[in-house]
């Protein structure tokens, strides 16, 4: 899960244009970024291997002036697909960053948070 | 510039192993990853195009609990190059967490935020 | 400029679900997979060099059953981009038979064409 | 299946220079682009997931002054690799395109269609 | 330029074969695949960065069972490019080397030398 | 495995500096472009197909002027891994070169072998 904190002009610009800026459809275009993101997690992860993802899903969802970023990945490997999960919402962040920066670059990322992960070594489940 | 923070658990592997993890030198390669990754912004950010970069720097310390990942790009290009250093500190980031992940999940990544950009359309100066 | 030869089905499917198909909205998909497909044409293609990209647009319209995809490319390097534009609407074109094959495999892709090109070694312009 | 509508002045050239351009020769670059680009179908197209491939074939044969383009792609997995097969095929056709431009841009690539499939969830062979 | 030591056996099939083998034609496969690895450079090679590179050349020729590869890379920029055209034969001759493993894996790659470099912080030329 | 024949300049500077040139450490940085190489095998060689890897190791030692560079690859594919080996140790040679040209060209890479191999169509031994 990833948050980002957009500023107010950028919310409002978005509600007025039907989620549209200058570049496009925001979040759709993130989501797409943070599905392609997730494929390419071996490629930028030195120390990680290419792994068969069965499903990769991203959404987004606003609260206030925050874009609340989560993905699913599933595989039927024998190893964690945690870091695909993370690089996915981390690049579909980057993508909102993008997006509307020329509104405002006073935009956060983050926190970036692993929230639950099955199978592997280990499960985990972050506490509330 | 992005924080990952990490746990005590962590912290202390690294200074008894020399900053070496089962996976290796932590920093070095989250180092590493970050330069390769800036190399692939055009390829991660749907609407970036590719600059000609003329150098990217990365560097990480740490506070505490907490490694602060900074990066400076370079580009004789027109066009800011803001996403090449927030894709830079973010795979960094991702790298941290993949390399320690065996010893904790606990590990959050962020803020992520632009801290100084000269050039391009506007500067921008971050306010403490 | 690349057609698509959909079905009646898909295209009243797309109507009824507001452009969404199962694996999410066509059009929009296949532009972005279109604008990034142009990034990678030198990757694609053995004789191409990278060039220098100021700006790619991808346009899809529908008339009856069929979908008309345009791109123009932007560079201000000295060679034609010819090749760029032409993969961008072929990877579109692909991305749109991948989102629709779950309706139909009866789909069929082109003519993809060069429709005009100034700049490079010769202008073109195709005719009517 | 691909086909590449090209001119009889290219057709000329190619079997005067033994299949070779000014590029070099022509349909066994675009043979190789093909196999790899059918590679980087998960690349290309946003929600297609990468898949192991067993075998990719190529083919171009000419008949008058069109190329035809043949492409079988084969897999274990359980999922349809058509994706893989079109994808080859249509870089196929743009390679073709890229070598013979310098002779003219009045080449008109497709029909691009799925002939035959078996596996995966449907069965599929395209009427005569 | 780059060295690769091929047995008598291969030499023979690679000559009854007019150049063919089970992969198919060795030499153009290898060439293709040196001049797309050199625009891959700085892909693989962690502090290079990206550059304009305006023509790659591959060339191979043999004496007795060595294939001998060599590359010009030329650009305009202002950096020099000898680890793209040391990247072009060594990716050469790594496809020299898989297309030829079904008859022997008794092959030796190199030496790897820059033969001449003109341009950048220095010249250099290679002593004979 | 792969040797890298460098200059007593260039061994004196590592040790002077704790293995530290202008670039960075080099070894350190080698290793993960061999790695990280070894997953773009399928990328680099036309008719490699993407395998499942395992795992891949990367060391460097060196003897007198003479950096020799091994590397494991392991997988559970049906396939070998040889090309996989073959081209981590070429992408670490490549990078060793890359960091120490700013002391000299004079550097040779060379010669890269298989060693061993087993699993696959027959095992392979190199004999002393």
């Amino acid at each position: 899960m990833a948050r980002v904190e957009l500023t107010q002009l950028i919310i409002e610009q978005m509600k007025n244009r039907d989620l549209h800026l200058p570049k496009g459809p925001v979040f759709q275009t993130a989501i797409l970024a943070g599905i392609m993101g997730a494929k390419k997690t071996a490629d930028l992860i030195p120390l990680c291997h290419t792994l068969p993802i069965d499903s990769v899903k991203v959404e987004i969802e606003t609260h206030n002036t925050t874009a609340i970023i989560t993905s699913v990945v599933k595989t039927f490997g024998k190893t964690g697909v945690e870091m695909e999960a993370l690089t996915a919402v981390s690049v579909a962040a980057l993508a909102i960053y993008d997006m509307c920066k020329a509104l405002s670059h006073d935009i956060t990322i983050g926190p970036i948070e692993l929230m639950e992960k099955t199978g592997g070594k280990s499960d985990f489940q972050r506490h509330a």
